[in-house]
């Protein structure tokens, strides 16, 4: 056994995962205008487009990344609490971007964590509105962090550029114009890059920057992010063949009938699995000079590739 | 003649307004990204939604208020770039604003200063998806401005709390959701207050956080800010029944014909014009103490008013 298997082993990767969550719905919860606030149809539905469940794998990488990043063992209470702003800030724009893209001119999805998407709850106006309202306070959110203002502009400037044109937002135009077309797998891999990874790409970077991560940690946790934001799609498209609707929580099959182009359909259900483990070799190895403190990214590593069984 | 009319007469308000409307040109063609970089539709839409006109009174509002709250005469070289920044910033979010309420499920419009509206010019997923990049990369040219990191953090603070669910969105909601209803003058007045005056009001005060306005003026500058941003809603009803479309390069009387609240169905049109010509007042009193160097603001106020002529 490595020593690194010896500390991972010790570490309760459920318990810790299960304590994270808590910590960034209470955040949302509070971040979130209640319904008594006017316009309370929009606030009811920007609370059902987030706190409708969902894994928070995003917040879980702020929390990692952060623990991982600590200078000292313990965060002191600003970096804490900056760490809740920030894990609230990147669900706030995972949920707005589900919410924009199930619309009926996106994927026109109407099923989503096995409820009704929001605009067949509310309608589409709502829906557009909730998510249009959600992206500013994600932005808010990370603008109140107590911490030093440059590490604040530092963090906006990083989820600006990561959910822009030219990171999520510029994906998902990419997928949707590659309807119908079979795609490179290079060309899938940076629209996936942008799509995706680029927001589990700045969580992670996010942590690591309200931590005040050393130069050579970034650069650790720059891999590994580029590592699993792959992985992470890789994953998605292999469940969207294995598994039904009712575990997925969504329509299953959906990628296939729509004739979009997926890692399955590129490499085929074989060449994405070892694909995704290739990924995971390559986080891990992108954590070893960060130490034991990494044992929570090691362990959402595993946790992102686990979910293709 | 007072001697504040004298300052006035004095100053070239066309010459000043050509030149800030040059300025913030210049720097959104900068800041948004180029038609050959990818994905290059989307990109090509974002250009079309913010490069294709408009009267730029948000950003002259961010121009005026930064050189009113200046404490020397002259702007620091950084601050000038600042206020670039900033006017860029809220022409993004303005344009945003106007991609994704011109859609189907929204206003559904097709014209839009005289030219096809994004989702008839492209489609409505690339409209949707360019206003959704518009708006983090508005918050980004805020997070790019070279002044001291704790002014531009209350600058995004300001523009983020502006444009969400207490602000512009918030009040696109009660509007969507206000059709058919005859609302209150209070009611109408708190819509408006959050549909249009948000980002106005915000506008004024980010050029005043930009020249590191004293509390003075910034309580001259919110008092000035939510007289316009009133003015400017009563001036657009007003516009909607006495103008035609060509005048007005989008659809006139749609208010009237989708039986929508406005100040002119609740106050009529003679009492209209006489709360914009009170507003204006109380705009221009608000002056007062900021001096000489509130001329551009004084102007914005009447050629904010004058439009309804």
């Amino acid at each position: 056994m490595s020593p690194q298997s010896a500390v991972l082993e010790s570490f309760d990767f459920q318990a810790w995962l299960r304590g994270r969550i808590q910590q960034a719905e209470d955040m949302l919860v509070q971040t979130l205008p209640g319904e008594d606030v006017v316009p309370g149809r929009l606030h009811e539905a920007m609370r059902y487009a987030v706190l409708g469940g969902g894994k928070r794998i995003r917040a879980a990488l702020v929390y990692a990344a952060g623990e991982a990043s600590l200078q000292s063992s313990v965060a002191a209470a600003a970096q804490q609490i900056a760490l809740n702003h920030a894990a609230s800030a990147v669900e706030l724009i995972h949920a707005y971007s589900l919410v924009h893209d199930d619309l009926p001119c996106m994927d026109d999805d109407t099923l989503r964590r096995g409820r009704p998407t929001v605009h067949v709850q509310f309608d589409e106006a709502t829906a557009m509105l909730a998510g249009d309202a959600l992206q500013p306070l994600a932005f808010e959110s990370l603008a109140d962090m107590p911490i030093a203002p440059a590490l604040v502009v530092q963090a906006i400037q990083l989820l600006a550029g990561a959910v822009g044109s030219r990171g999520m937002v510029g994906g998902q135009a990419i997928d949707c114009d590659s309807v119908g077309q079979v795609l490179s797998q290079d060309a899938l891999q940076q629209m996936h890059r942008m799509k995706t990874g680029a927001l589990l790409e700045a969580s992670v970077l996010l942590g690591g920057i309200v931590a005040g991560a050393s130069s050579t940690t970034r650069e650790g946790l720059t891999r590994y992010a580029a590592a699993i934001g792959l992985a992470f799609q890789v994953a998605d498209d292999i469940l969207d063949v294995t598994a039904d609707t009712a575990t997925l929580g969504k329509t299953a099959g959906k990628d296939a009938l729509e004739n979009k182009p997926t890692y399955v359909s590129t490499l085929g259900l074989e060449g994405s699995r070892e694909l995704l483990h290739e990924l995971r070799e390559e986080a891990r190895m992108a954590l070893l000079p960060l130490g034991p403190s990494a044992a929570p990214l090691a362990s959402l590593a595993d946790y992102i590739v686990g979910r293709d069984r």
